[in-house]
């Protein structure tokens, strides 16, 4: 296949269509869901703890007119695979592991539009504490922050904040319930609009009676504070958060603006989208409030024969025990205590639930440990060929699901996503599925066009401030 | 005064001395120290919350060869005055304000040589957090880090954090005490220097045998987990305490690389950093272990006249109450119950204990409330007047008190520091007192040339680690 022929066909015929959303999807640490690939000699992954390497990754993201970095993040180390924290520190699966917070300011000095997710933890992260360190990066970044709202998968995390037990799954998410709303109030109620007037001939830099005191009592927090930030460009920065179990699904139907919807293959995305569309219009808000995005890796080269041969060279480097830890990590499952042709339990644990169950939902065939540790199999949006043949797939598939857009995952970097920028995303914009050049003002402005860059009064963080 | 012909005197001939520290001394928000002059119209403080202010600053500084940028810090609003935060609120003091910490990484990526101090709260902050924070910071900076240790001042911010009141000041410093070192175990003891070995051929990242869990109990705090970072370039970053009253300097004493001297004239902080240095080597350390700082506020210009001009502009900009809001929030004492006549009291409170004694000793006359109002008196570092007639002052003031340098407070900027750089950055460069090149190397060893960067085997962290 020819890539450079098929990019002068008259693709402007195609019928206009949605723009995907694309992310590079990064952590602070050497290692993300692939395993192995950082000792690939084209990756920098070993350099994640330099200033460098992030200011590397702003430029190539927004060179690329990529919307933005989603940051994940853990605390603590994982200890499921083994019951020790072993093989994390082996392949460097969030361990070491920089707080990801830190290299925004950073990244947001070397660009303009590119935005940031960053995940904040709601069991563990001082609510008042937190509220000022987000508002503080929407003020840095002039609006371009969301919020990925997590619990926590880790039991090890509780170890090192000093208490005996991580939460149960169904009461983290109600503490996250609280949690959210409460950070809202931080945002959308402490101050008004002109409260920090700057009056310099009255020498008065904000009028006390326009800052408002926030008391809280609720089941799991009590405080009593008024925020430490004037309103920043979004107030309450986007909301992200993963949906893939039943409290998940329905915290991330009521507060998320972009759910990411982890694992799972066609059908099950697919169904998950409409889930929580539906899900947020019962708790009133539209279906279009809500954007979607799924995981995708994508290997791309001029042609499907060379990106074939990129894809088998990887092989050689991947750490095949890495990605069992990886998965036993993010699914609470040992999977150490299995042989490679085992089946791939479909457990429920309390790290990430539900996601297990969506792993082993609707494969052609069932899936192994085996598998697992190839990392591939079972991945539907694993993309390996030219840029016509990607770009293709990525359209098609996110049409038939109605997803969004793309986490991109990954591979060996920042290789794979220069290639992605220089290959795909020409494509993309050929087909009308990418734009051009990017919307001007907040990530909220960004992402729903034509909106304010505020909430809108059917999310719960404007109808908890009318109150 | 002439400066420009002071200058070309052959001021080669003076004996070398020690170089002098000089920090901008900076803090999230407005308005820090001197009320109202984030009114002049040469001021650019109501742009706090941009990127650009904080990118201008360091530019600013590393250009006048500084030493740093020391960031302050409170938790919450004071509402010491009157019983309420409308004073702090109205004069912009410490609100709003931005979670300094996260301006740093910008700063890092415009500067080679600038250190940053940051404030780290130990008695709200969760210590498995905060050290892979500052642990962050020392990578992203390449080792240009140092952790201002405070206990808190505020009694809102223990309500902000759903406690019922602030802990009291001699326990604050025990817990305190018990933090740090629990602080210096993640650092020190939990990761080998060859732990992350980045082993590409087999695959491992971190070798397991050479990272080691942290299981502390202890009277404040109880955990048990792996620090998150490997070794950053100065391992502990530099520690920075203030210390006035007795609890604060035997901290001081014992764990500070630099000691902040807060208030005093010159009697008070000879004998101050007499005190410390006696207490350093009582407690094991060497009397150079500990460099010693104080707050100085300068306006310079071409001539004394000039300058002398230039401060009585200021005058008109300044505001009175706000500067009384900022003394009450930092001794702990409602100075809106006394008239501008009475004198100051010297009271002992559970915000900064010794502060308010050492504020009123040793003046020449009894100091009044409206001698608050007005800044500036009761200051002996608060420096008017040409070049020559600054830097020679500065130079004797600190000889005599055998201080090793300054916090530069912030008057009208970046104007004041950008004359300070222009104007006295040479004249003491000229009388030997000041560096024109910055030494290589992490913070810590450019504040203590020719050591490793790393701490000795005298500080606690090292004995803490061996023991």
């Amino acid at each position: 296949m020819a890539g450079p022929l098929i990019l002068a066909l008259p693709l402007k015929d195609l019928p206009a269509m949605k723009h995907l959303i694309v992310n590079a999807f990064y952590n602070g640490s050497p290692s993300q869901s692939w395993a192995g690939l950082w000792t690939h000699p084209d990756s920098t992954a070993d350099s994640y703890n330099t200033l460098d390497y992030w200011l590397d990754l702003a430029r190539t993201c927004e060179a690329g007119f990529l919307d933005g970095i989603f940051l994940a993040d853990t605390l603590a180390i994982s200890d499921v695979y083994e019951g020790k924290p072993d093989g994390a520190i082996r392949s460097g699966h969030f361990v070491p592991n920089l707080d990801p917070m830190l290299v925004i300011p950073s990244m947001a000095a070397v660009t303009k539009n590119l935005c940031f997710g960053i995940t904040g933890n709601t069991t563990y992260e001082a609510p008042y504490l937190l509220a000022r360190r987000l508002s503080t990066l929407d003020h840095l970044t002039s609006g371009r922050i969301a919020w990925n709202v997590v619990t926590g998968l880790f039991e090890s995390a509780a170890r090192a904040m000093g208490l005996k037990t991580h939460a149960e799954h169904a009461q983290r998410y109600e503490a996250a319930d609280e949690y959210t709303r409460l950070m809202y109030r931080f945002w959308e109620e402490s101050w008004e609009d002109d409260a920090a007037i700057r009056d310099k001939p009255n020498k008065v830099f904000s009028d006390p009676s326009k800052v408002h005191r926030i008391n809280h009592e609720g089941k799991f927090l009590s405080l009593n504070a008024i925020h430490l930030s004037e309103p920043s460009p979004q107030r309450t920065p986007l909301i992200f958060a993963a949906g893939s179990s039943g409290t998940g699904l329905q915290f991330a139907a009521t507060h998320a603006e972009c759910a990411f919807i982890a694992y799972g293959r066609r059908d099950h995305v697919r169904k998950q989208v409409q889930q929580i569309k539906d899900m947020a219009v019962a708790a009133g808000r539209h279906a279009d409030d809500v954007r979607t995005i799924v995981p995708a890796t994508i290997i791309v080269e001029e042609t499907d024969a060379l990106a074939e041969e990129r894809y088998q060279d990887y092989l050689r480097y991947v750490d095949g025990t890495g990605n069992l830890v990886a998965r036993a990590a993010l699914l609470g499952i040992d999977f150490s205590k299995y042989s490679p042709d085992d089946p791939v339990p479909s457990l429920t644990t309390n790290a990430s639930r539900g996601a297990g169950v969506a792993l082993t939902t609707g494969a052609e065939k069932v899936m192994t440990i085996r598998d697992l540790m190839s990392y591939g199999p079972g991945r539907d949006l694993f993309l390996v060929g030219s840029p016509t043949t990607v770009a293709e797939k990525l359209v098609e598939w996110c049409e038939d699901t109605g997803i969004d857009g793309i986490n991109l995952g990954r591979n060996v970097e920042p290789y794979g996503l220069k290639r992605f920028c220089e290959l795909v995303v020409p494509e993309l914009q050929a087909r009308g599925a990418f734009k051009r050049e990017y919307v001007e003002g907040s990530m909220r402005a960004k992402l729903f066009p034509g909106s304010s860059g505020r909430l809108t009064d059917r999310h719960p963080a404007r109808k908890t401030a009318a109150a």
